[in-house]
């Protein structure tokens, strides 16, 4: 038996959840696990549903069966086979507590993916990357700078990469990057977005006088740090902290949130819908 | 068309949710809702789901056709109108924080009931009462004494209560009256569970230096502050808290949790098995 | 015996505890608390303490004697009588959780002030404040219009107030306004500040599908939703939440954010240094 | 100039802080800090203050004349130089997220101490022990075998170790180990501590039904999960999540939790009274 995760999105309407699961009864796809919500005031229907099948399964007849209910309801839908992980690929800058927290946790088998790739800007995390035995590639990126990411895109290829999951990279890439991979470069800012945009966070935070601070997962799109949101964390802060304590106390909250967002990504949670997203577990 | 919420619950098996699903648009009812889950640790399959029906709904015709489904997974289940709005008793002592809470809530529409009925072993919230406009009823009660309590089980058998919500009563229910409304009395203890039960757990959790206090609402069985625990919340304090100040942090606590936890009944989210709940929005 | 707390900031350097401490003890001020601060990142000394002394307690002389210990280190300092209550007045709309919220603890003695005054641009609270004994002025508000700050300012004078609480009123005082009570008016905003200023804060939350949402209290500036932060609370939100139910979720969020900031004033714990607060315990 | 952390702790009267601070200025004692708190319910004053004094600081001296003040109140004190960093032994078991968590936080420069010796009665972490070039130890640990105790003392005298800590050691100490090492080893229990006491903490709190997990750093000594708590964190988790999924969420407490709590201890910021702390910051 092969285990399928089915997600689909459409405007609301009368009965979805009977048409698919009546198709899917009919298809011999057993349906394990079903989610779905109906944001009322957008009237949109979101539906993640796993599933078991006997082998072989036939994915293209499946698709082709389900087009049909998918076309009566203007379904935008997305078939993914369980088995089968995404390959993750990592950027990072200097900084390193998200780098450790990603591969640390992965070995521990708590993040159910691969990864088969670290790209860095820098050359000092080289060694954590032979610690973990996965290639580690030095590009000296330049913003703005075409060849960089023709370089980084050419080795997401080389990788068959599916995901790029960037660990405090701190870089803005290009649109062009960005549009290429949309929904598919996962970015932790370390602010509690919207507030604080850009450079320095804490710094900004601080002298405002928050009382909490925050981290913001979200998908890199074309505009800084204005991508969809999946994942946010917050802590009380004393008002007795320096800047320095800060941006200690923020590491924890960062590579929380990223971790956080990543395994999102990989249990299919994430629905995007004008430019915000909703998670359906 | 009215709408109905189903919930079953039975061993875990494969085609459960197909089964069900399928039943449901052979027999006209419209699901707009599902949520299931499976306790992989105990092997249970749970499922609540909200539907549709064209006027009038044969309600026992209903039950007929799904006995046949649930018998054959052996399932648990019941059915609910939802337009038939649940009649709600509190039952209050001296201390009257969560009594307001739940009545301005309810007058501000956030709780979705009846609140026909306020029992009280004393008077002083009589007036409080009164301003909602809601029958009060004293009664002296004694612990152990069978003849208080059959008093109060004539009232909420008069105004026909289907759930009764101590809002801090601080008496104990006896046995032979927790069994006959089992699972329809929710408490609320101010203290975190399973911590800290019986009198005066601010005072205990004082003296033990916990830097968490919590509060907890839970179905009252005749085991003291030991009943299927419904939601719990917490608040971290300062160590340099007197008891005096946790007893008031606490306040809010337990009237936040005691709120949640009729939410989640109302809404039948709550699931009872081997004495724990499980919640399924 | 009579209590005082002394408040005081100066640019940092050596001694100053030394000093202060020092004095108070040659002026039969005796200690009971004291806390003190450097903001490190400017080099701010900020200090609190509560002192007794024997009646009858010369405070002039006090204030003649301390104003060399002041001026040697530049401080600006306020002296405090604890047995001279706050008189507090409430600035309401329509919407009343937070009024609610302020008088029921008031009440019930958590919250240590006088609460002489409620002034509303509605009528519908004012069968509320009958209830609690208060004073209800209604004035027909209009943005802009001086006539009708000038009859609030009036009310204030009459009622000797020394602080006011804006607890939902949702209209914008003037610049005049505010710079007459600077650090005295305490403003709830219904969102996480600096994020979502200005109006409908849930909604644009909604839009933008931030996974937490806030409540802010600050002290009302000419600037719309940007003068000093004193309290931030939050609180995780599902991806599943409707507007709707944001703003009913929020409600509590706002009360408590209000209820928290009021008692730091009214404990004498805010130093508000270049538009950011510093809250001293 | 050299910096000393003095904390003193006795019965409360008046004018404690005025003679602490008045002899302090009279002996060239600069306060930088000072923190205190009088426990209302036991009527105890605690002190913990920061100072500077030129060098040569002749210690002896000072404690002499601190003594004549001390001894006026029934002090109990303390006085640290915080030139001498503490020496810390990691005592860790099979499972290593927390060793992980302190060997990166300290090589961040996040925790201010030394870490000379990890010991453990399993290999299996010599290799991370290796990498971070701390000597490492195994040993056979036997519950109640003196003899492995004695192995285990004879390195922490070796070493010169002021503290020990316990990264999810899982074994019991002796009475006789823990008397020895009074209020100097930390224990991490992956519980919320009164609550689930013993083995598998996690498992009980599934079958609780609990709807917030947490951990819990504390002091250990001769009973059980029954020492003076020194820090708790908790989280809520989803009554969908599986015992492994619980274990899973609670190893980022456990390591957050212990974090803090050595946190705490090198900021001198533990006061112990009957078997509770009281925190000092």
């Amino acid at each position: 038996m092969s285990k399928y995760v089915l997600k689909a999105s459409c405007p609301d309407s009368k009965g979805i959840v009977a048409a698919v699961t009546t198709m899917m009864a009919a298809n011999d796809a057993n349906v394990l696990d079903l989610t779905q919500h109906t944001a009322s005031d957008i009237d949109i229907f979101m539906l993640k549903t796993l599933f078991e099948a006997p082998d072989p399964f036939d994915r293209a007849l499946f698709e082709k069966v389900f087009k049909v209910t998918a076309d009566r309801f203007r379904m935008i839908w997305e078939l993914y086979d369980t088995n089968r992980n995404e390959r993750v690929a990592i950027l990072v800058g200097k900084t390193n507590h998200c780098l450790w927290e990603l591969l640390l946790k992965h070995k521990d088998g708590e993040i159910d993916c691969e990864i088969p790739l670290i790209i860095s800007n820098h050359s000092n995390n080289r060694g954590i990357a032979e610690q973990f035995k996965i290639p580690f590639h030095h590009i000296d990126y330049e913003p703005g700078k075409a060849a960089s990411e023709e370089k980084i895109q050419q080795l997401l290829m080389d990788y068959e990469i599916n995901l790029v999951v960037m660990a405090r990279f701190m870089r803005i890439l290009s649109p062009d990057f960005t549009r290429r991979w949309e929904n598919r470069i996962i970015n932790i800012h370390h602010g509690f977005l919207p507030s604080f945009t850009g450079a320095k966070p804490y710094h900004q935070a601080w002298h405002k006088g928050v009382k909490i601070i925050g981290a913001t997962a979200h998908f890199a799109n074309e505009l800084l740090d204005m991508g969809p949101i999946i994942a946010q964390e917050v802590i009380h802060v004393s008002d007795l902290s320096s800047i320095n304590h800060l941006v200690q106390i923020g590491k924890d909250v960062e590579r929380r949130t990223l971790v956080h967002a990543l395994k999102l990504y990989l249990s299919h949670s994430i629905f995007v819908y004008r430019n915000r997203t909703f998670i359906l577990r």
